[in-house]
């Protein structure tokens, strides 16, 4: 280990490792159930306008800009808690939903499982 | 909505959507507890492999080939379930894990949260 992996790893300072998009990967979890949510992207940008407002912000490949999560359906995310993972270029949204966290209205984007068989099917309690 | 992203989000095949570097974000969880335990990539050689021998496998983007979890730790995450998310581009892996799912032997890669001052503190139980 370099001194920089180690302080990365170890250390009590905050500093993301953004992709050559400059993006790290984010994952919204239930704070209360602990149900994995939805995954999306954040770039600087999007983590500063979170740890502000309190809401989840990511940034949208597709679209090149922010968005707060909710803006248009009101289904935001109040985040209770960021964690950050060993090196740093994936964050934890610890959150309280206000309503269905996917677009397609399921309470959880991760909705159906695959079979033995390859297909998928959908998961009652998802 | 096109057919094809109807057919995506709502039909029961499995049609993940790889970017550029041919890759899907794969997230596992703790199947028991619902934890967050570590990020990593998927090519279509480590999801099958993955769903070949019941253990998770991964695509390191650093070492530019497949690896199993544990494969020198001995740390496995034995595969319980896989979910797919609404638009293909993420797997949940809900996993058994053998040991600690973090390098750091943390149980868990997201052992710190970021506190209102932008510091960040170790998470007693992650």
């Amino acid at each position: 280990h370099s001194s920089e992996t180690e302080l990365r790893e170890q250390g009590a300072v905050f500093m993301p490792r953004f992709d050559s998009a400059g993006l790290v990967t984010a994952v919204a979890v239930d704070h209360a159930s602990g149900a994995l949510l939805m995954l999306a992207h954040m770039d600087a940008e999007a983590i500063a306008k979170t740890r502000q407002t309190g809401f989840a912000h990511f940034h949208s490949r597709s679209r090149g800009r922010l968005w707060m999560k909710g803006e248009s359906s009101g289904h935001v995310l109040k985040v209770i808690e960021i964690r950050v993972d060993c090196d740093q270029d994936a964050l934890e949204l610890r959150v309280e939903p206000a309503g269905p966290a996917c677009h397609t209205l399921a309470p959880s984007c991760f909705y159906r499982r695959i079979e033995d068989d390859g297909s998928l099917a959908r998961i009652e309690d998802a």
